[in-house]
C-alpha cells in the first residue's frame, strides 16, 4: 500500500455483490489489524433492514449524499443503469480526488458517462456472480480465486489510489486484469451473457420434460433462475454485443444439425475432442 | 417380488452403469439378507483388472457368453451401438425365459433389433449419466432419486419377471417411468442430446477467454468433459431427432437475437420470467 490508503469507503447499492465487498475488506482490515469504515447506501432498504445490514460489514447506513465527499472510494454496486443514474446524482458531491469504481457487468456505457462527467472513474468487474441476491447471501469468500476484470486507462492505472484499489481487491483474493471497456463487452458477451441466454432459453424449450432431466440438464438451467432487475440492464448497455453473439452462436448450431443430418461424424467428434480440451483447460485454471 | 424373483444377474459392459448397478444391487440385497449371484463380463479389461473389479460388486468376471442361458436377468451397458452387436451376438445363448434390458441413451434402434431377433428384451434408460466415466467412478447411489425410462409394450410390462425387474430398480431408488420408444428419443434429444452439445459448443466458442470465465460458464461446460466414445453411438442412432432439436433451437436463439438487436425487451422479459418459473420447478423436483 501507497501512503495515499484508503481507509473510508462508500457502497452503493447493497446486494450480492456490495455487502461481499463490504464483509471480505473488513474481515481483510480485522486480520491486519487495520482500520477501515465502511458506509453504505440503498434507497431500497425499509427502515427494519437498515438495522440488519449493520451486521454485514457496514460501520454505518447513510442516505445523504454529501457525505460522500469525505470518502476515500466510492463503490457503485447495483445494475448498471441504476449505477449509471446514480453517478450523475452523486457528481456533485464528490471532491475531484475521490475515486469511484462499479460493480457492473457491462463497462462502456458507464465508463462513458463518467468521462462525460469528468469524474476520477475505474470501472471494475468481479466475475464473482450468482443465481442468488440480496445481503443476506453475502459471503466473504465471494471474490477468492476470481478474475476481476479492470478498466480505465493508463494515465490513471499509474495513479497511487487507483494502484490502492486495485491491491484492496488482491486483499480479498480476487485477481484482477486490465481490460478495455470495449474488449470487455465484446468478452463478456461471449462468456458471460451467451451462458445466461442460453440457460433460460433451454429451461423454457424444455419446460414440458423437466420431470425427465439428469444432471446435465440441471446444471445448465441454474442461471435460468437469475433475476430479470440485473439483466435488463445487461441487454440495454451491451445490446449489439449479445445479439452478434447469439446470431454467431445460433449459426455454429445450425452448422453442428446440419452435420448430425447428413452423418457427418468426423466433424462432430472434432468438435468433442476440442471440447474435452477446452474442458480440462477450464478444470486445471479453476482448481489452482 | 413374485415367486419369479430375479437371483442371477448377467452385466456386459463394465463402466459406470454397470458397475453401478452391480454394487448397488448387491447393497440392497445383502440389506435384506437375500441373494444375489451377479457376472460381469466386458472385453476391454485387462487380467490385471479383471481381479480389481471383483471389489466392484460383481461375484465373477466371465468371458463365456454360454452361461448367459443359466441367468435370470442380461444388462446390457456398454454404448448403444455395442449393445446391439451384443445383443445379436448373445441371441444363440439366451433361453426364451431370460429377459434382457439395456441402459443405453437411445432406445428405439435397439428395441428395433431386439424385436427382429425376438428376444424378450425390456428397453431401460437410467437418467443418472455423469462426465466421469468407468467403473472406478461407479457409486451404488447413482440411482437414488433418478428418473428411469422403461420401454416395453403393455403385455410384457405385465409378465412377472419384468415386474420383478422394475422392481429390482425400484429396490436401488430409480423411480421408473413408462414410455415408448420413439416418445424416447424425441424427449431426450431435448433434454439430454441438446444440453451436451451447447455445452460443447460454448466451451469451443469460447475458448479464447476461458481464463476469464464465471461460475456460470464453467457449470455450463461440465458436459463438454464427456467421452465421444459414448455419444458417437447416441448420435449415430437419434440423427434426425437431434438435427431437428439443435435446429429448432438454433432459430430460438435466432429470434432471441432479433428482439435484443431490436431493444423488444418486453420478449426477452417474458423469456426471463418463464425461465425464472421453470427453474423454480426443476428445484422442487430435484429437492423432492
Amino acid at each position: 500500500m501507497t501512503k495515499e490508503q484508503i481507509k473510508s469507503i462508500s457502497i452503493i447499492g447493497l446486494g450480492l455483490i456490495g455487502t461481499s465487498l463490504a464483509r471480505a475488506w473488513q474481515a481483510a482490515f480485522e486480520a491486519e489489524g487495520r482500520k477501515l469504515f465502511i458506509s453504505g447506501y440503498d434507497n431500497n432498504f425499509a427502515n427494519k433492514d437498515k438495522k440488519e445490514i449493520l451486521n454485514y460489514g457496514l460501520n454505518r447506513f447513510e442516505s445523504d449524499f454529501q457525505y460522500l465527499c469525505a470518502v476515500d472510494l466510492v463503490v457503485l454496486a447495483a445494475p448498471v443503469q441504476e449505477n449509471i443514474k446514480t453517478l450523475r446524482k452523486i457528481k456533485r458531491f464528490l471532491k475531484p480526488k475521490t475515486l469511484v469504481v462499479d460493480a457492473s457487468s457491462t463497462k462502456q456505457a458507464i465508463m462513458d458517462v463518467a468521462k462525460e462527467l469528468d469524474v476520477r472513474f475505474v470501472g471494475m468487474h468481479p466475475i464473482a456472480g450468482s443465481e442468488l441476491r440480496g445481503y443476506q447471501n453475502s459471503n466473504p469468500d465471494l471474490f477468492r480465486g476470481k478474475p476481476v476484470a479492470i478498466c480505465a486507462d493508463e494515465k490513471l492505472l499509474k495513479q497511487a489510489k487507483v494502484k490502492d484499489f486495485q491491491a484492496l481487491m488482491e486483499l480479498i483474493g480476487a485477481e484482477p486484469f486490465v481490460v478495455d471497456a470495449a474488449s470487455h463487452d465484446k468478452i463478456f458477451a461471449k462468456i458471460s451473457h451467451l451462458p445466461q441466454l442460453l440457460s433460460t432459453a433451454i429451461v423454457n424449450y424444455c419446460a414440458e420434460d423437466l420431470d425427465k432431466a439428469g444432471t446435465g440438464l440441471q446444471d445448465m438451467a441454474r442461471l435460468s433462475g437469475s433475476a430479470w432487475l440485473v439483466w435488463q440492464d445487461i441487454f440495454a448497455t451491451n445490446q449489439t454485443e449479445i445479439a452478434d453473439v447469439l446470431a454467431a452462436f445460433s449459426q455454429k448450431l445450425q452448422s453442428l444439425s446440419n452435420d448430425i443430418r447428413a452423418g457427418n461424424y468426423e466433424a462432430i467428434e472434432q468438435e468433442f475432442q476440442s471440447g474435452n480440451e477446452n474442458y480440462q483447460k477450464l478444470q486445471k485454471r479453476t482448481q489452482q
